[in-house]
């Protein structure tokens, strides 16, 4: 097959979607010809597109920090891909990388645009989607930079099935911390104390979170990790002790409609109980993947930060992996596999 | 004069102030016999007694950390005073402390419930009363350890002319900052500039915040060191640069009605800028004041660090300073002259 006859799918934005998640109707699957790389480019053949809730934030006409996604363009995300064709000399053909890939199948871009993913021959491949990469930087300093937890003390996380509270909520307890999680439904509770060790786990779809907390024994959050945001987040608030550190990661609860993001805080309570509130943005510790990569899969291959990862089969399923996420229907790190893992 | 012969008049507080402030009808001044000490204890005349916003809020019957106030007691506060009976061979007569004393002429209390006031004899006494006490202590690692302000970065300081806020605008410019205050009225804005060096003063009565910040030529803001809080807090949020530190120092704007603090940020915005925001309490602080003080005097004596301090003359006048306080009218420090300063 010649390099040229390469066709590429595409999932472009066509419509600024509205409400949660996003409608058939905001999205247009293309097929075209692959572009050729030029001098210094790569093509990269997408395996693995990251399903992430703030690329539904992405899409608003005016996202804060980024451009907004141009209409008629292929919707912006990560992903996991392999070179098939170089023109970089430092990127031969096969090397596994991740970059700004796009829901699309094939993507032409500069070598430099593109990370060689971190070797990690003895895990899965499917951990490069979830703790060796953004998600896995994210807990690691999110809540040991963040949120600082000393053992012993109280660490509630929120999203707590999701992809990075997963992670967060069983970092905690290799930190000694006594963790509590946030999920949504019987069964994703049951997965937190009887797979992963939580301490405790409140089901804020069956329970009043508020409620569940005043009731513990040893009442006082410490740390929060809060990945929702919104009333669980509002909920929250009244139980933080003094010092207690909060981990702004997401905000999921709102759908990443900006005009819905009303999670309140009283500058008194940050006051009095001289509170510290501090945002994660992961981007900020990509240049630092070193340090967190080789503890993330020690802890791995030792058992103790297990991951889960939610595959849905096909480019075109990526708009519906998307709501599943806003649904809370996934089961761990929600991707698209869109291409076959090489010798997998 | 035999020592038991000693009057005390006291403040107490016989009613929960409503709104903002208090109203005479919320104080009974009284005259009773002094308490003699017992065995460790001192009694101290009390020479100013400082006028804190915060005292409201402990007025409050359900104020957030410490226990309120209780009806028919003396008003809670700190103050300066002087030992003058002591069976405490540690505090001998003459003594300078500070330390809870209240609203009132004289306190018998044990010797380990007050403080000796750092020896500064170079300075005014009424350094005290700012730079040397809880309001240097405040602003310095409040600015400094919080707010971490880079020589070139913007900080801008809320309440900038009162107590807390000139000191912190003065130690930001000697850091290298631009400094920017916000104060109410022509005449606190131009003290700002004129006499203590501030950059820009933005006089929140007669200007809109929100449209004077955008209209600086170099935009955004990287310490915002808060004084206020409510509207004016909301005003500034949007012009917080990527990274920018948020120092919660006071909410003096809602009068410490805990129902009326509503100071608003959005999490989404804490999570996309990669803030900080930051409570802070002083009294964390008292045991570090070794730290502090040293570099506070060397400021003033060098002239890099102005103060200026507003005395009521009376025990009566305490409820009108505590008011005028909330209506801004007060020209830097806010005290009470109880009884003579020695050799003053």
């Amino acid at each position: 097959m010649s390099v040229n006859q390469t066709k590429n799918r595409q999932i472009l934005l066509v419509r600024r979607p509205q409400g949660k998640g996003v409608a058939s109707d905001d999205m247009r699957l293309v097929e075209v010809a692959c572009t050729e790389p030029g001098e210094g480019q790569v093509r990269v053949r997408v395996i693995y597109i990251s399903i992430d809730p703030v690329t539904r934030l992405w899409m608003n006409e005016d996202p804060p920090v980024v451009p907004p996604m141009k209409l008629g363009r292929v919707v912006t995300s990560m992903g996991i891909g392999i070179v098939e064709v170089s023109n970089d000399a430092g990127l031969p053909v096969d090397t596994l990388v991740h970059g700004f890939f796009g829901w699309q199948s094939y993507v032409t871009c500069y070598g430099t645009e593109v990370t060689v993913l971190p070797a990690a021959p003895s895990l899965p491949f499917t951990a490069h989607l979830s703790l060796l990469g953004p998600i896995g930087l994210t807990a690691y300093f999110g809540l040991l930079e963040l949120g600082v937890p000393k053992p012993g003390e109280t660490l509630l996380v929120s999203g707590a099935a999701g992809a990075v509270g997963s992670l967060v909520g069983q970092i905690g307890k290799i930190q000694g911390c006594r963790v509590i999680g946030i999920a949504g439904g019987v069964e994703k509770c049951r997965y937190l104390v009887d797979e992963l060790g939580f301490d405790e786990a409140i089901d804020y779809k069956n329970e009043n979170v508020s409620a569940h907390l005043a009731s513990l024994p040893q009442t006082g959050i410490d740390v929060y990790f809060d990945n929702v945001g919104g009333p669980i987040h509002d909920a929250v608030v009244p139980h933080l002790n003094e010092f207690a550190r909060v981990v702004y990661c997401g905000e999921i609860s709102s759908g990443y409609e900006t005009s819905k993001v009303t999670s309140k805080i009283s500058s008194l309570d940050i006051i009095v109980k001289a509170l510290k509130l501090i945002g994660l943005r992961v981007d900020l510790y990509y240049s630092r993947a070193g340090e967190a990569v080789p503890w993330l899969a020690y802890w791995a291959l030792s058992g103790k930060l297990k991951h889960r990862v939610h595959l849905l089969d096909g480019l075109e399923n990526a708009p519906e992996a998307l709501n599943m996420v806003f649904a809370g229907q996934n089961r761990g790190r929600m991707a698209v596999q869109v291409s076959p893992v090489p010798g997998g």
